[in-house]
């Protein structure tokens, strides 16, 4: 051990938890730009999106003025069954790495879910709750946002209607049991439950599915339904807003031990575990308070900050949703079938594109096959196996803290550790026998895509 | 929340973490009887167990006198990656099931085996190191306890061969994709690797294998290669000792808030958890310090506390290691096929035997639907998912808990939670889908099994 006076886990009390979310939008001083209807170009209003989102998540996802917005009592209860989450000092990663840097990571694995997603499930659930709502409904992927939102669901006692894609079902029945075990309703998408999945079944009637038509039947469902509504992981303010409590207690916990990072590092698919983890220290940096880098990792295989163009384009790729100005690889972009786990997303939360455009953030993509030689030398060292997403970050870090073994700067480094790899052993596998790809879109794959953007006059 | 005082978790500081294991037997009054030698009947001697052990465990195996042994500093390091593990205060879990008992449970499933396992794997690759061998071979199961050394041996860079049933090995790639991500070597057993496996494959062709084969291969392995040792994961007095972490940590944060327990229960299979957990109470309860009942759960497919007898029997169903006093049914006796998960073994530790035969301890079975439906239950309000054995604890807690309920009594109860269910999906599921078994081994299966045991004169 380098350091005696800082322990492997830096945990706060019950009492230091956070006790406000910090709305980072309040501090910025341009402010990300406004959702669009995509009938009327004209920006969403407060009642047009509480048709699909309950009222009060409507107001967070608007609101951005007010710095701090209280977590209500009943949301610090559930979150204090898993929370705090450890700030972890990575002292055998860096006997490992022999490097004068300091490594602290964030993890947020340590819940059933086995990510962050959790940190929005249950304001997302609570809020609906508190309306009176029957349930609510969402889509999955890989299943790691249905599996928290089903653990909120239960906990609030709310009907959970999960819409996942065809083939993440059939591939990934633990996921799936784990979300019925939980008492969620889960449906293969596309399915004979909604128009759009009917029409999609009979125009192809062996598909497996995609997100997108996924948000659609959900999306479908939750408004046609009494007492219903639909509600989503990523991506959208309030969920950043959310998952500020990542970044608050990494803050606090360093804090208390006198540390200061000199860069944050997160994955970044739609954004909201980066920008949950970043927004402190962003608000500091934005008010002149304290400089930090941050570095957003990207996967080379969808690369929407690195490689995209910062317009408005819808946020999925049926076009029932909102239109978002943000860095985009274009609705119509899928990730090549070879891309391993999460961290597919077209596009990037509104609020990060913007920081991103106005300099304060750097970005970085990076190729699956380093990404899973981190994770396997990290879960050597530091015991944790890493979920495929949070190993982009683990890159990085450990790239950075090489850099300082070269040019002997003791830097400190926080990254988050956003979930644990238990359901992506699959991912590994290929791994470990070789065949990993690492393909990477061409130019003019990219081009194609962003030439099909929707035409917005701002 | 009923008492504000005590937060939902408790964690000790690492400074307050044990720095030596207890070792119950030297506060017993009647010893655990010795391991015999199969060929001579006496018992085994130093030399003997050290051609199997390592030096130090084998030291640890015969040492019924020292009541503390020190934890090395290097394992104390390991150790604080992921310990202190949580202490839990069930609140959600009581306003549920609206009874006045306080229930706690220490929860060892928060690093990447999954379990407690890891307590034990940890202190015997460093004493391999240490010894200055190569490499260690073990058997794995479900693959929790070759998971958990396969990250202790990575850790301390020695060789790691695990032998895998192969039935398992087929039906759960991720668990051995986990142990080659820790780089280990995972063989299907039974194997050409031994003359062992390669007579029952020539005998049974197209069998699945077994843990008594496994056991044997890895045995065979061990003391046929220059510089390696067999290491187990349950039933021996050194596991127990090291398993003693957890009631230690479990004493000490109780201690600390005044809480006294008055029911502590826990799973049993080859009683290492349970004996860990309870040991520091068990020591004052034998000291007539204080008292405490102490409950053992066993699954009704395979109680051997509840139905079985208590003689010398062989530890495996090869025959190849020590003869043990225990409480068992028999050497050949096999759980039905629809048994779920861990906690299948015929004996027990011969430390609880014991005690349990002096009357320190009650012991009762549960069926596995039972178990199931608690598991949900736990899950639901609690967040996290238990792992099937770790259930049969949260059953008869649970139990405890509705009986305080009904007679007003504000017990206070703590059980071990040893792990997660993420790799026991498929028996959630059957669960799901009505398709659980009860089945309960008859009279007459438990009398043929035990009327094959070894002919011993004590």
């Amino acid at each position: 051990m380098k350091n005696n006076e800082i322990p492997y886990k830096i945990y706060l009390s019950e009492e230091e938890m956070p006790k406000a979310w910090y709305n980072l939008r309040a501090d910025m001083k341009n402010k990300p730009a406004p959702l669009l209807n995509p009938q009327t170009g004209k920006p969403m209003t407060e009642a047009e999106l509480a048709v699909v989102f309950c009222d009060e998540l409507v107001k967070q996802e608007l609101d951005d003025t007010t710095a701090y917005i209280a977590i209500p009592e009943d949301i610090r209860k559930f979150y204090r069954m898993y929370r705090p989450s450890p700030l972890v000092r990575a002292y055998c990663l860096e006997e490992k790495l022999q490097t004068p840097a300091k490594i602290y990571y964030k993890f947020e694995g340590n819940n059933t879910s086995g990510s962050h997603k959790l940190n929005s499930a249950i304001p997302q659930a609570f809020y609906a709750k508190q309306q009176g709502l029957v349930g609510v409904t969402t889509e999955t992927g890989a299943g790691q946002w249905g599996t928290a939102l089903s653990m909120a669901c239960s906990y609030y006692d709310l009907d959970c209607k999960v819409y996942m894609v065809k083939v993440s079902y059939e591939q990934k029945p633990f996921r799936r049991e784990i979300m019925k075990t939980y008492g969620a309703s889960v449906t293969p998408s596309p399915s004979m439950d909604t128009a759009v999945g009917r029409n999609i079944l009979a125009e192809h009637p062996g598909t497996g599915g995609s997100l997108g038509c996924a948000i659609s039947e959900a999306v479908e469902v939750a408004t046609s339904l009494e007492g219903y509504r639909y509600v989503l992981g990523s991506v959208l303010n309030q969920v950043m807003l959310h998952q500020s409590v990542i970044g608050l207690e990494a803050k606090a916990a360093m804090d208390k031990y006198g540390i200061k990072p000199d860069v944050i590092i997160g994955c970044a698919g739609g954004g909201s575990n980066l920008g949950g983890l970043i927004a402190p220290f962003m608000g500091e940096k934005i008010k002149g308070k304290a400089d930090y880098r941050f570095i957003a990792v990207e996967p080379a295989s969808c690369p929407s900050l690195t490689r995209g163009k910062y317009v408005y384009d819808y946020c999925d790729t049926g076009k029932v949703c909102p239109l978002s100005k943000m860095y985009t690889l274009g609705s119509g972009f899928m990730p090549a079938a070879t891309h391993a786990g999460g961290l597919r997303y077209h596009g990037m939360s509104s609020t990060l594109s913007q920081l991103y455009d106005d300099g304060y953030m750097e970005a970085v993509s990076v190729k699956q096959t380093s990404v899973f030689e981190a994770a396997e030398l990290f879960a050597r060292v530091e015991g944790t196996l890493p979920a495929p997403e949070s190993s982009h970050a683990i890159r990085v870090a450990i790239d950075e803290a090489l850099r300082c073994k070269e040019t002997g700067e003791e830097k400190t480094i926080l990254f988050g550790l956003t979930g644990t790899g238990y359901f992506d052993m699959a991912s590994y596998e290929k791994f470990h026998n070789g065949v990993m790809s690492d393909y990477v879109p061409t130019d003019e794959e990219i081009a194609t895509s962003l030439s099909r953007l929707p035409q917005i006059d701002e």
